[in-house]
């Protein structure tokens, strides 16, 4: 009997070792997610050309978020952001979301410069919406945690579409 | 007491209905990761341009891995490539990882053609190394789940870095 429970336990043993997942020496990580806590209910796109593949194939604007985990102005846009559900309800219905924490090689998504937070609109025909801005005008594109309504207002201004120029 | 309780009811009602989040009409989603089951433990960077920025700032060596969910091939890579303890702990302490469903708009990373699963490696020099390949003349950088010791080799090659040329 106690050879049987020594086996059994052997067995559970090498079975373990060789399934057991890797461990980093600094202890288990929590997994990276894409949202990185703007709506973890959003579908987001990974990067700029993935997004801007869905937002034509698919018609919708994209919008493009681009924050920093170290820069408190964008954490606190990221709570408002993220419990505002008339703001998460539209970007899941009717967006393609990005959010991005380096900035990608096309100069048309930094028309004043490179900064956080900074919210961008492009349209379906790959428009970056330039004329879609926030109301600091040293930073075009910045919003504040006071600024929530604004930029619902501006998301309803991206919905409505550039007609494609012949 | 009755009125008490009631109050407590609806207050507690108020609360949750103003700071519930936002849930799908579809059901709750389980948030995507980066990893995408490639290696939960691992700190993957979200684009290229990122991943090249911490290659060169870590001098680490890059690895890219094009995949798709819907591919057959891809999925049993992955089956085998996260749980194979020696390649996840290789590249959490030597390299910078990135895995993309999106093809980049970089040429260099597909020297023979767009296909998936494919792996390439980046020197920190911003050199892709096309000489480090898989054994399939027609994907050179492909690879099969036979292949994961040549995967192992592979990442010893990619590991001894090229020398910056003066």
């Amino acid at each position: 009997m106690v050879k049987a429970v020594l086996s059994a336990v052997l067995v559970l043993a090498i079975i373990s070792s060789t399934i057991a997942k890797y461990i980093p020496k600094t202890g288990k990580r929590i997994p990276q997610t894409l949202s990185r806590g703007w709506g973890d209910q959003l579908i987001w796109a990974q990067t700029y050309e993935e997004a801007l593949y869905w937002s034509r194939s698919r018609n919708k604007p994209l919008m493009v978020i681009f924050h920093l985990e170290d820069c408190p102005h964008s954490q606190a846009l990221k709570k408002v952001f993220s419990e505002n559900n008339e703001i998460q309800k539209t970007l899941d219905e009717d967006f393609i979301v990005l959010n991005l924490m380096y900035e990608t090689t096309d100069k048309h998504l930094s028309p004043d410069g490179q900064y956080v937070p900074r919210i961008l609109f492009v349209d379906p025909s790959m428009t970056v919406r330039a004329d879609i801005n926030g109301r600091y005008s040293n930073r075009m594109y910045a919003y504040e945690t006071g600024d929530i309504s604004l930029l619902i207002s501006n998301m309803q201004t991206a919905k409505k579409l550039l007609k494609a120029e012949l």
